[in-house]
């Protein structure tokens, strides 16, 4: 295993210390336990806005905490859910006296621990709603989750209710828009290569030279089949019909592509897959009004991409436009 | 290779393509011959700036054309530098009366064909202004290089000219501060991987799993020596302190801090590289006053890391805070 970590069991501390210090301005890193939160006060009076779940996405999720996105993200080990008592602390201090939205990628462990955590603010008197995400069309079930899994379009979710909740939308508000979101919003993505855990020390899963595999989970769980290494145009249409089929998208329909990168893919490579996305849409009838291209949902240094389409309305392109400010998504 | 392309001759096409679709409110993308400038018209009595050199390493250069930052910029093929017809139209669209300047990382190609299109250039009677970059402290002279080799430091350059540009420094002043950056800058890198250039096929060179480059280039070109793979912490010191001893940082400097990711390595290692190096600045004395860390000078799918170290004053703090607005740098 090449990476440039100290002893793997503190990689996620370590590296959570470096964004920290890199980061001051605009996040505080708390170690025991782990969870980050916005710098500075609370904003009385705004909704808070907290998700989580295990490390090696970066930047997802604390690459988002900050003006416009979420007040506190909680990291557990990698690929592996935070417990109840790191959510616990992260939402009494995203709460601001209006109430606190988490929310959760579709994961068995994430949702009973955000769930046991969230007993638990209310029996603090916190009042919270949550949303669940499950943008993924690869699978209906898979190896951590009952139901579809939640990936990258947890950045448009977190995005767009973090707008809502900045300008001031109560508690009802924001969670319809995150639920609005989670309604218009599908995700596929494919692997090169797989990664590897630091604290296992090898590969995932083993992946041919000549193979890659089509609808791959973030954690690098199986999707739909493998396939021979083909040409990007070809890999893109695999991704994209899936997901542009099941959020029926047609003749007149906007939208926001977004093509992640897994983590160890250029962005050159991105960029090529955005051109082919772009063209498939357009080929629907779709028009691409809003674009978003990069390292955001990673799996550690796996290579590979995903594909996130969200249908657009006047409501959630005003929200997308709203200003951010965060370590990972600033305009 | 697995790599994310259709036909490896395509590859940087097709990526620029890509890259102007998505940020059309940014740039412009020129294919014959590729150039990319700033959308809309060049900004009259401003000093252009224009950079370029091999792609390969984005979002460096057409991620950082934008308003703060670059007018345009010539990605040659990958590794490979840019020809000087295609450098001539990139300079001849950034001029807006008041003169260019071209920052050319220090490679033999890049050097020869920006001086030949800027001899063509001054004979259509554009004024233009040259800086080179040489921030790399591994080696003295390389496999492309007769001097010092120019690395990530030139974002430093970029960023910090392009702010001197947008305020109104004539050429004189924005050459002036563009050769104070690079007098206070450098930089040094390590290789975990090899990475494989698209019409090449096969990996640059050979590392075995056991071992790292360090100061390695950023086309993969060899760096000063190979070591048995080590703790980040280590590894850090290794890049750290011959950037450090350079540069004379010591009690009471300023600067800023900027680890780069190669590409193929996860944020969360560059982070946990970033805390040691500041440490380590800080055991001497120095003040991390800026920071910046993740993927800006790329070596397609490497993994790896380099660090770089700008000793700051005040002049550059003001500069380097000014906003910016490219593809890969906004605040």
């Amino acid at each position: 295993m090449k990476k440039l970590l100290n002893d793997p069991q503190d990689a996620v501390a370590e590296s959570l210390e470096g964004f920290g210090l890199a980061h001051a301005d605009l996040v505080e890193v708390h170690l025991d336990p782990p969870y980050v939160t916005r710098a500075g006060e609370v904003t009385r009076g705004k909704v808070g806005l907290v998700s989580g779940g295990g490390a090696g996405h970066e930047p997802l999720h604390a690459g988002f905490v900050g003006t416009g996105m979420l007040d506190a993200a909680v990291p557990g080990p990698v690929f592996t859910s935070p417990t109840p008592d790191q959510v616990l602390p992260a939402i009494l201090a995203a709460d601001g006296g209006a109430g606190v939205l988490t929310i959760v990628k579709n994961y068995t462990g994430d949702v009973l621990n955000f769930e046991t955590a969230v007993e638990l603010a209310e029996a603090e008197d916190v009042q919270v709603a949550s949303v669940l995400v499950n943008d993924d069309v690869a699978v209906e079930d898979s190896l951590y989750t009952a139901g579809r899994r939640g990936v990258a379009g947890t950045v448009c979710v977190e995005k767009i209710a973090g707008a809502a909740a900045e300008r001031g939308d109560d508690l009802a508000a924001v969670t319809r828009v995150a639920e609005k979101v989670v309604a218009n919003v599908r995700s596929m993505g494919v692997a090169l290569t797989a990664c590897t855990v630091p604290h296992v020390g090898k590969p995932s899963f083993d992946l041919p030279d000549d193979e890659i595999e089509i609808g791959i989970g973030i954690h690098g769980e199986p999707g739909r089949h493998r396939v021979p290494l083909a040409a990007a145009d070809d890999v893109t249409r695999m991704l994209l019909d899936p997901v542009a089929d099941d959020l029926g998208i047609s003749d007149g329909d906007d939208v926001l592509l977004f093509v992640n990168g897994m983590g160890g893919t250029p962005s050159s490579e991105l960029y090529v897959v955005y051109r082919q996305a772009r063209r498939l849409l357009e080929a629907r009838g779709a028009s691409v009004a809003r674009s978003l291209v990069g390292n955001y949902v990673t799996s550690l240094e796996m290579q590979g991409a995903s594909i996130t389409v969200l249908r657009l309305d006047d409501e959630l392109t005003t929200l997308w436009d709203e200003p951010v400010h965060t370590a990972a998504l600033r305009w």
